[in-house]
């Protein structure tokens, strides 16, 4: 993997920098380190993009160290880099322009978890299921599942969601309020605890998903949800992909109590078979959850069923207790392993594409057509409820060529997804990764967001090189 | 009530903003009006706050034409206010610097209804119940019911929500995308229409809520639901306010598949019986609605009304039968115009906090104990299930002491809402009569708002005077 020095090449400004550097490490002690080994794990990218360190990582204690920190920075213009676990797919936390980086590895309490009103508030550094740990016996879970075991600061800064969004909404839906200290030093809390308010410009909305560069997350209050009374998971075969996704468009539109509806293609299928042992039917398969009452779910599950008949989907398979669920569902949870051992060695990229239901077939098979025609091993697994899938193209990350045609693949992908009314990134986010296809799918939009950037940011310290590239 | 000129003093901007006027009505003939009448229409407002109208009424037909109009106004620093069907309580409408009101009635169109991505595109002017009448047919529903047939337009603008938010969410939650010309006269589209995107700034987000300050939108594509299989009405009475919250605490921790659960306290259920010749016991009532399968929501009636026994509450009276529900919610619906019932020829001010679930029992019973102490006829109603309510205090609108003492209840009001974590308005909006609790809700927030509108809006031509007030 390259390596790229970010040190500044303008004299003047690298003195500042120093200075500020030195301010930093004399402030923060053992909690400031330019080691080279900690600065290039921090930066670590599972995209393409070649490793850029920052120049200094710092594990700041608190909201008001934050500032200290934004406040020295600002002057030399020193750019940050939030870091939670390092789960980023599209290079967020390269730093392009050196600055530092900071870890929240030491802010993960959990400050406040209000049964009645079911929120908690936590700091930004805890992953989620540090999170799931913590509100084991209250009764209450928090749903966004990413798959990875991501940090909840991480997760808001990308507006991520992942198998349980059909049903309970992803992270800009569920932050109830943010904590941020913005590039002046100040330190703005977005909203109270109340479920709706109607108070101004949506500062909440406006920071999640803004990548850390608008304003650096010190604090998050979550919504949480009652746990189910009765949970079944189902997996369902199909025989073609369009009866799957008829499947899912029919279901959500009966409002079925469907938590999960993930899809693995057909060769996904036999990756895990392969990986898991298992003896599934080599077809496109749906993996399903279902919330609700008992009865409630029980009569979901047999309305499913006949959906899927109906347009060829089936044996259903269901299960009622967790063990016996988590044994159904152990597929879909192998199936990123499981699609890298079908060519050994080789590397992968996410891609990410989220389209309209109605289009989602459609995509679907015509994303195979050119899978086969370029003879890649891409196997595909989707957040189908929300019209969202993966493509993951293996590939010899150190076969430039190969790399290339990837690339190539991904940009037709985002193109057919656009055509479609589609995003290019359903969940990972922009990074530096996706920035070109920004203007072809926002048109006029990334001028405001420029226009937004500038406002709150104007020395371009947070994140600089993100989403939107400021001079 | 007080009507105030808005003709800006300066001598040379009002030249300017005259060759405006003229070439506005120039270019749009028989669809600009500067009827006093009329303009005093487009300002009105149901607030103590003055009538203020704008120089001209135009009935634009087009995003072009809004584009046209957008880049008229701001060589002279024109305001622009844009006018759905005026149903605004905190004075959005007003025209405090003057300038163009644009109302959308000629922008009613419904585009699209793509009915298996459940969602559609309209046109701004399009009222909730006509789109209600045009999906009559298709299995969908908009759920979005803030009682008034407000504009889609201007229930964006406010981010409205109303009595299905528990269940479906309100305007945040349920724009797909907007398109909307901004002040420079580009015209932006928010998003595509795939269900979710991490793909830059929320700008869908920014501009729900914004009321007319940042952009004046055009188009709008909604999320739409599939009409439940079956829906129960019910009604519960309760011996104290604080049995009735804890009971909906309960409800919503169960994840019961609550669709509406509306509080009347006891003076508003004293003046519906009156209102309407009902025989309602006069006590704290919940009116609730269920969606979901037949055997569901039957399952969940059976589970709420053992919550509500638990708590002082029943006997539950309850309906399937669509003629049946609609008789039992008519109190509900009556609500507004029995409160005013009270106090006949009196006006009302409608209050809008709205505080975290766990302290709306005890903000309900000070606020009880406020009205008593002031001696008001306030009756209550609320969304509680998002922990909002509206206190309906009745005066004589043209007694100004009297005015200032309802003026200054609200303030207490809100002060306690803020103070619980709460908001000072759950779902109106901020307009100009709200603007003086920004600061103490958001702090150093108002600042960061300022810059975006600042940045977005530097010649301040969208609705002055509302929401931040920049000079």
């Amino acid at each position: 993997m390259t390596i790229v020095d970010t040190a500044p090449a303008n004299d003047n400004r690298r003195s500042s920098r120093a200075d500020t550097l030195a301010a930093l490490k004399a402030r923060f002690g053992a909690r400031f380190s330019d080691s080279l080994a900690l600065r290039q794990q921090h930066a670590h990218t599972r995209t393409w993009l070649p490793n850029q360190p920052a120049e200094a990582v710092i594990f700041p204690e608190s909201t008001g160290e934050v500032v200290e920190i934004v406040n020295l920075c600002r002057a030399s213009r020193t750019p940050i880099i939030p870091f939670g676990v390092g789960t980023s797919l599209e290079g967020h936390l390269n730093a392009p322009r050196g600055g530092v980086c900071l870890d929240f590895a030491r802010m993960k309490r959990v400050l406040a978890v209000n049964i009645e009103d079911m929120d908690c508030e936590v700091e930004p550094g805890i992953t989620r299921k540090e999170l799931e740990a913590h509100l084991r016996d209250t009764g209450l879970f928090f749903p966004v599942d990413p798959g990875a075991d991501a940090s909840l600061g991480g997760m808001a800064a990308t507006r991520a969601s992942g198998t349980t969004t059909v049903r309970y909404g992803n992270m800009r839906d569920l932050v109830l309020n943010l904590t941020a200290v913005m590039a002046d030093g100040s330190v703005v809390k977005t909203a109270g605890r109340a479920r709706k308010s109607s108070a101004g410009y949506d500062l909440t909305r406006l920071l999640v998903g803004s990548e850390g560069t608008l304003g650096i997350i010190t604090g998050l209050n979550l919504k949480l949800f009652g746990v189910p009374e009765a949970i079944l998971a189902a997996i369902c075969p199909f025989t073609t992909l369009e009866g799957a996704c008829r499947t899912v468009t029919s279901a959500i539109q009966l409002g079925l109590g469907l938590a999960r509806i993930e899809l693995l293609d057909a060769l996904t299928v036999k990756s895990v078979n392969s990986y898991s042992k298992l003896a599934l039917a080599e077809v496109p398969t749906l993996f399903l959850e279902f919330h609700g009452t008992p009865a409630g779910t029980r009569e979901q599950v047999e309305m499913f069923k006949e959906l899927a008949a109906s347009e060829g989907g089936g044996p259903l398979d269901w299960a009622e207790r967790a063990e016996d669920r988590n044994k159904l569902w152990q597929a879909r949870h192998d199936a990123y392993w499981a699609g890298l051992g079908l060519r050994p060695g080789a590397g992968c990229v996410a891609t990410d594409v989220c389209v309209p239901l109605s289009r989602l077939a459609e995509c679907l098979t015509e994303t195979h057509a050119d899978i086969a025609a370029m003879g890649l091993i891409a196997p595909i697994v989707g957040h189908v409820g929300d019209g969202n899938f993966h493509v993951l193209p293996l590939l010899d990350m150190g076969d430039a060529a190969e790399v290339v045609r990837v690339e190539e693949f991904n940009i037709r992908l985002v193109e057919r997804a656009l055509a479609m009314g589609g995003t290019c990134t359903g969940e990972h986010g922009v990074g530096s990764g996706k920035m070109k296809f920004l203007g072809k799918e926002h048109g006029a939009g990334v001028k405001v967001m420029a226009a937004i950037k500038k406002a709150l940011d104007p020395d371009n310290i947070f994140n600089p090189g993100k989403i939107i590239d400021l001079p």
